[in-house]
């Protein structure tokens, strides 16, 4: 079961000046930073309303910024320029929901779940199968 | 102040195709379509998990399929293809978050607000000012 949009991922050039621009719009500071070395990323994560009195459920934020010319923001970067890169479902059972999601025809990225930002396992699906957009699946690894 | 991600819009060529791809995805139906007559589009919208304990403030998908040639969608699909079109933020004062913006250097697209699908008065920050991001404010209107 998809149980909701965890974050939306958008492309930058630049994060540090990103991390300007969605401070001002957002009205508040990112509230980590992180290198994910497998993917060639290093990301910021914003919360939109985090007065919110359930903030792990609001949507948040993530903008990802290339950290070598091959990883996949970097090729994107080039292909589309900076905007929006993914949606994120959060998932209750990654390895169900892949499975489910198979058998509806969809494909995915990675047989596998893998370790993603934020304390996540992720799967991504082909955006060929769902109107263009990637989307990724993730699901809290609980501690 | 943004209080969340109100929805996410997707532009598609064919709102029955996606309707069916996306009801596949979410396992739920669209709770409504809508068509907005002045921007030349029909929309469908989704909740993700409506089993929710508070589905009004989940951030929603909207589908957006052109009605017209000239229409915004029209031409995002003939540039870009089907894809993720636009982020939409709920406001709890429109105006004053217009103010605020356009303080911190945003560009409005539009000076007014205008009546945007599902019963809103809606804003847009030009893309070229948000990372190439078009970025929508929503505010419910009221009955």
């Amino acid at each position: 079961m998809l149980t909701n949009v965890e974050h939306i991922g958008i492309a930058v050039r630049d994060l540090a000046v990103s991390n300007n621009l969605f401070a001002k719009l957002l009205n508040v500071q990112p509230y980590k930073t992180e290198t994910v070395a497998s993917e060639g990323v290093v990301t910021s994560f914003f919360t939109v309303n985090s007065g919110s009195e359930s903030p792990g459920k609001s949507t948040k934020i993530e903008l990802l910024e290339a950290t070598s010319p091959d990883s996949p923001i970097a090729k994107f970067l080039e292909k589309k320029g900076e905007g929006i890169h993914h949606i994120a479902f959060e998932v209750d059972d990654i390895l169900a929901e892949m499975e489910r999601l198979k058998g509806e025809g969809f494909t995915v990225l990675n047989e596998v779940p893998k370790r993603g930002a934020d304390n996540k396992l992720v799967c991504f699906l082909h955006p060929k199968g769902t109107n263009g957009v990637l989307i990724e699946l993730c699901q809290a690894i609980k501690a």
